[in-house]
């Protein structure tokens, strides 16, 4: 009998789990907070860093390389900056082991030790900024527009795979500018790239908006950020753009030559999305099956399965599937594969491939043969109907486009169902621990106000929306005036 | 009047780091040990890396991630890799900083201590065998082919740039089989991975060969290699792949049940390459101009630039160009860059992307325009000569090919040259200390030869060549009979 698992509605934590496990995304390793990302789920990673690496290119970055390493009184520089990362980072503070002379294996050498410690990156701002320092002199060396792909280390006590994790994987963008104008013009692109990315593959609806202070990055004037509602209603944050303003050029003394040989300080943006992506991902489309996932990411587009009794019936169907593979190539459908293992049955094919996300699943038998046709199965539905070979190029071409849009339009409908507009502290409290989602409500500008309802419900301000128009009001707290809603909702 | 640079002949050192500082390529950072990657020198690697993971993925590998730390305990479970090892490692011994009580910025906190200290990894066998042993029960999960793109930190004294530094970027594959003939097999065919991609894209010669124990991986049953002449006539040793016998199995207990239910220990191998491969580059083709690039591996294959006086003149000079490009794309040439800056001359472009090592150059002013025809210049060579605008893209295609070609020829050329058979131990010091290069040499197989040649003369045994076929002789040290000549040089 099949193994049960839990489903979304009787423990969603269990059932995130269990998603990952049974897809064979990720698990956890031996050393604290670190995961291992495994190859299926390394793959859809893999998808969505061509995809943003090719966006960052279009948009003029070029991609370079800065040290792990970042010396301790780096961090410092930039005052609040080091306030937000010190409390979770991996200090190196010798560089050699030696034999125990008790003879009890290794140890850590005390005669090396370093004279100024070394901060794994948990982000890279100084660490760039003080070679930046270097290469502007003048506005000819500006802009800078360089990203890294890396992988960057904060000390987390509670993890959860690809959420929370001591360390992941991302890009980082650094840009460095003449004006204030270009350098908001820029936290502006980068997130509309993020945006594009999130909807068109991820399949994923996300506000775009304003960080509040509070919430802001360590060192940043300003945080533009995506938010994305999972399927528990609460928020995640898919993706941070930054204007920086003069900060980090003013830690680092970063100043250039305008045309009129006046000096200033440079302008500076930094973006990032992660590996905590593919946690968004899996909890905007997976169901009690398992993952689900859009084909525009899929590491498998198509998957076929031969349903048979005898070599002569196998023999029939391998050449109907090169047919169809052959035919799925100029609709530029290239990840498709054909599972003809003969240890394992049909069926716990159908599960396994279920359980993967792959969004199309064709099985072919004799009968089919016959009769010309194969029986496709959709993940996102699971609707399963007999469709002619004729033709199957396009027709599973149309069919692939119609997941992802679908995977997007549920998506969104889901998160219109789950977003509230509420005018009172008493109805958002009552509301939201009833109902969960997101609640656009007034709020007076205030980080107390924000502290308030924090303490109170756990909830935090998601973003102030760029793209919701909101009448002025009055704070729902407070009663003070307010400019416009902002989104609170509970957070991963 | 032009800055003078070093030639090879003057200071080979001095024109390696110019060379890489002329094109942009890298620099050192503030962090001992690490450098900074630069956009050009990262696109390079970019591109070596892209041509690396599809023959990887065409050989049925897939990638994955594993963590950054390691468990000191795990590094000691394999006797031979820990000796390797330990001496030169990031040991990360706290996870948090804190506000020094005195007011001097942030200090290490003390009660953040780790229980066991964590080794930033600077190779990954221990962490990923300890996953494995989860992932292995029977022969139906062999073989495991996996790969991954990461940072690894050696903790080096004397670094220099890609050659040598704390810091590197590599690919490590890790393979797990049910036989020794199997795991053999997959180090063998790895090994033609790498000389292929060397020979075909780097334009590189490179010998195949096995290394002598004591030049061997800590870890590893059997080491191959591919070693590389530079143009000092040292050698450089390009990539490894190592045949791991049951070491790393039996140190993590990993074994599998085979078809009739015996239990044995799994064959492993791991190989690799990293950002070194960019000094083999700089340094196998590079002349006193500075880079030369194959155009295999060249993120810009050609530049355009245009010679005007008028505004009217750079117009129709634009026609001409976005025609060229046209005409080179269906000849697979996307990597054009037409450098119309006007606030640099020609002659500044010129030196530049001489510099910068792209292989071809072509300049067009309104006399080549009249005449229809446009000036080439060959990096490789620096010919120069007027061709037709007419076929441009497949003059440019032929031509790219010819340079291509011509790198890996001049290049084996020299290679042979400075390859020598020597039978006498009095004739190998000689000519070694005279002329450098390669000795093919008989040698009797023990360490203590070997280790006295290198006291002696700072050679080591390079290889014992796959490919050279070679009768029995007498060691040239001590006289003692020989299976085959090895190959000698000094090396980086």
């Amino acid at each position: 009998m099949a193994q049960k698992y839990a489903t979304r509605a009787e423990d969603y934590s269990k059932w995130y789990n269990e998603v990952i496990a049974r897809a064979d995304l990720a698990e956890h390793s031996d050393v604290r907070g670190c995961m291992v990302i495994k190859p299926y789920g390394y793959a859809i990673w893999e998808n969505m860093r061509d995809i943003l690496d090719r966006r960052f290119k279009e948009t003029g970055h070029s991609n370079a390389y800065f040290p792990l390493f970042i010396p301790k009184s780096y961090l410092s520089k930039e005052a609040s900056h080091v306030d937000g990362f010190a409390k979770e980072c991996a200090v190196v503070t010798h560089y050699r082991l030696k034999n125990d002379p008790n003879g009890k294996g290794v140890i850590v050498d005390p005669d090396a030790k370093l004279e100024e410690e070394l901060i794994v990156r948990p982000t890279s701002e100084t660490i760039i900024w003080n070679s930046y320092k270097n290469w502007i002199q003048s506005y000819r060396d500006l802009p800078i527009l360089i990203n890294q792909w890396a992988n960057v280390v904060r000390w987390e006590m509670r993890t959860r795979l690809f959420l929370r994790t001591a360390e992941f994987l991302w890009q980082e963008g650094h840009t460095a500018h003449a004006t204030k104008t270009e350098a908001i013009a820029e936290a502006e692109q980068m997130l509309d790239v993020y945006t594009e990315f999130a909807e068109n593959y991820m399949a994923m609806p996300v506000f775009r908006g304003r960080k509040s202070e509070s919430e802001r990055f360590a060192g940043a004037d300003d945080t533009y950020c995506i938010e994305a509602m999972m399927q528990d209603g609460k928020a995640l944050q898919a993706g941070t753009s930054h204007f920086l303003g003069q900060n980090f050029a003013k830690a680092f003394e970063v100043k250039f030559a305008d045309k009129e040989g006046k000096l200033d300080f440079v302008w500076a943006t930094s973006w990032g999305v992660s590996t905590r992506l593919m946690g968004a991902l899996i909890m905007t489309h997976a169901d009690d099956e398992g993952l689900v996932l859009p084909p525009a990411l899929a590491p498998i587009q198509v998957v076929i399965v031969p349903i048979h009794r005898s070599d002569e019936e196998l023999e029939a169907i391998n050449a109907a599937v090169a047919t169809i593979t052959a035919e799925l190539k100029p609709q530029g459908i290239f990840k498709v594969k054909y599972d003809a293992d003969d240890q394992k049955r049909p069926g716990w094919k159908f599960a396994e491939y279920e359980a993967k996300g792959v969004p199309v699943r064709l099985a072919i038998g004799p009968r089919d043969l016959a009769n010309g046709v194969v029986e496709v199965a959709r993940r996102d539905t699971k609707e399963k109907s007999s469709m002619a070979l004729e033709n199957i190029g396009e027709t599973i071409k149309a069919l692939l486009d119609d997941i992802q849009s679908n995977l997007f339009e549920r998506s969104k409908k889901f998160r219109t169902e789950n977003m509230h507009t509420v005018d009172t502290y008493e109805d958002f409290k009552t509301r939201l621990e009833k109902e969960g989602g997101f609640y656009l409500a007034h709020w007076d500008g205030t980080k107390e106000t924000e502290e308030k309802v924090k303490q109170e419900t756990q909830a935090t301000i998601r973003c102030i929306p760029l793209d919701i128009p909101s009448e002025p009001g009055v704070c729902m707290v407070t009663g003070k005036p307010s400019q416009q809603r902002v989104i609170f909702a509970k957070a991963y």
